[in-house]
């Protein structure tokens, strides 16, 4: 039995081969040249036609196709109802890609699918209550909850990165103001970077660019932190302070057995890792900070199209 | 079908014979003049036989008995780890109980209870995705994901109260500082209203009550917020203020469909109540907070008794 797996990212679209056991039999990953729907559609479509090609027996053997879409869904309607990464609104996206494929198609959100690849090959294996937490260009989390999805009654369940952290504060992609992912996430870490390098008081920073303020990234940042900027310092602290605070308050509320976190800027930034894990340690509550193991993801850019695949089978 | 419930608060005990679809039969309620374990158990026990006596056909009947407790557990154990309100600390209250009644025992987080209880007969019928917020003398939760109890790896799922709002802030009940429960908790507000009253800008409350601190209570803090007292109304904002935010975020990472809100000092206090219901309405995230019912917990005292016994029979 094998599943097809998709990870729909801003840039990129990766489609897998994986077996039940969860492994990838092949993959192919193709830039999205144009972001349209139909585009990404007929993108992805040629993607799994080649995989097709170079696996001749997997096509008969296929039970399920899933992706995970960064976005707001509607899932059972297979409906994008909001990626700022795309652009997309109200877009029929499952709908368009099973007519393409000729495959029955589930959406699901990019995190619930990289959760699920963590919780059965990855970081969370033999792990019954299992939080996970993604820092990336956004923020976002799963939950699991003895050893199922906890999905929300709309499938929202899980938009960690828009809990307010600020009330009133930094306006956040999604309209509304305030939320961690304004703070913390990795776009919007960068225009805070920006915005500072531009005062006076952010001089040191700019100059570490050479003036060059597109070469700000969160990585730049934790250098200038480590080497004592006492602006960036700043900056860090308060953006890895709200995550923490967070963070520590979600475990407090589910108590899981294990923590796993990862998102392409929380694995490039060490010091944003070592302090969330301080501040689990001492924010969380008593008994359930004491009984939190905090890992690190274990399938890098692989969790995506594995757990999306594994969702597409047969009761996952 | 019978089941026992049993509700054990601070200061009393409540047993309860309950039918299948959760009607009470029977009840009776029984002060706790003493705290010890062993006198608990012995209160308990003795409402039990009576509650039998004026029923003889429910013990023959009868298939489960729960326990409602407020405080941490180690429910697989029976083992009642913290309950501030009774000064235990790690009791074996539910073999203690088992052998005192000569009937297996199982125990649960009063708010478990009390939430199980409203989703089946109150205020959560015909839904599978609800948080129920309880702000009494303490402040809990309990979370219903598709019709499942959302327990936590350790049963700790829930602990709401216990989210820190303000680290380093106002000493908790807990041993922590600046949990959620030292700032709305009842008697927390009672305590921050009893500081201010001895300040010279608590002048005006202290008269309210002529003087004696003791007679500060939750709804008088209201009655002076209505009456424009601005250092009452300091005190409230910043109370509501974090329980609406700490609430609003709950609601964006859980997707509840129903808000269910409960307990002795959001019952008694409409202020807080609607300022609670405009918090969710405009902090929560856009898509959770539009599609979430916030209503009134709606069987009182008795929910606890209720989703004791439904919790104790067989498959829940």
């Amino acid at each position: 039995v094998h599943a097809l797996g998709i990870d729909l990212g801003g840039t990129h679209a990766r489609a897998a081969l994986v077996d039940a056991q969860g492994r990838i039999v092949d993959s192919l990953r193709s830039k999205l040249s144009e972001r349209t729907p139909e585009a990404v559609t007929r993108g992805i479509a040629e993607a799994v036609q080649q995989l097709f090609q170079q696996n001749p027996h997997a096509e008969k053997t296929m039970s399920g196709c899933g992706v995970g879409v960064a976005g707001q869904l509607d899932a059972p309607k297979g409906l994008v109802k909001v990626a700022p990464n795309l652009g997309w609104r109200d877009v029929p996206f499952g709908q368009m890609l099973q007519q393409a494929l000729g495959h029955p198609v589930k959406l699901f959100n990019d995190l619930t699918a990289a959760a699920w690849g963590e919780l059965h090959v990855g970081a969370g294996r033999g792990i019954r209550d299992m939080l996970v937490v993604f820092v990336g260009s956004g923020v976002g989390s799963a939950i699991i909850s003895d050893g199922r999805l906890v999905r929300g009654a709309h499938g929202l369940a899980g938009e960690f990165g828009h809990v307010k952290v600020v009330p009133g504060g930094r306006q956040c992609g999604c309209g509304e103001k305030g939320c961690l992912e304004a703070y913390v996430g990795g776009h919007h870490l960068i225009a805070q970077m920006q915005e500072l390098a531009a005062k006076p008081e952010g001089s040191a920073l700019r100059q570490r660019v050479g003036g060059d303020l597109k070469k700000l990234t969160p990585v730049v940042l934790e250098d200038a932190v480590r080497e004592g900027d006492p602006a960036a310092q700043a900056l860090h602290s308060t953006a890895v302070g709200h995550l923490a605070l967070a963070v520590a308050n979600y475990v407090t509320v589910l108590n899981p057995a294990r923590l796993v976190l990862g998102g392409g800027v929380l694995s490039r930034c060490p010091l944003m890792r070592e302090q969330l894990g301080k501040g689990v340690a001492t924010l969380g509550s008593l008994l359930a900070r004491q009984r939190v193991e905090v890992v690190d993801a274990a399938l890098g850019d692989d969790s995506g199209v594995i757990g999306a695949a594994l969702l597409a089978l047969p009761n996952p």
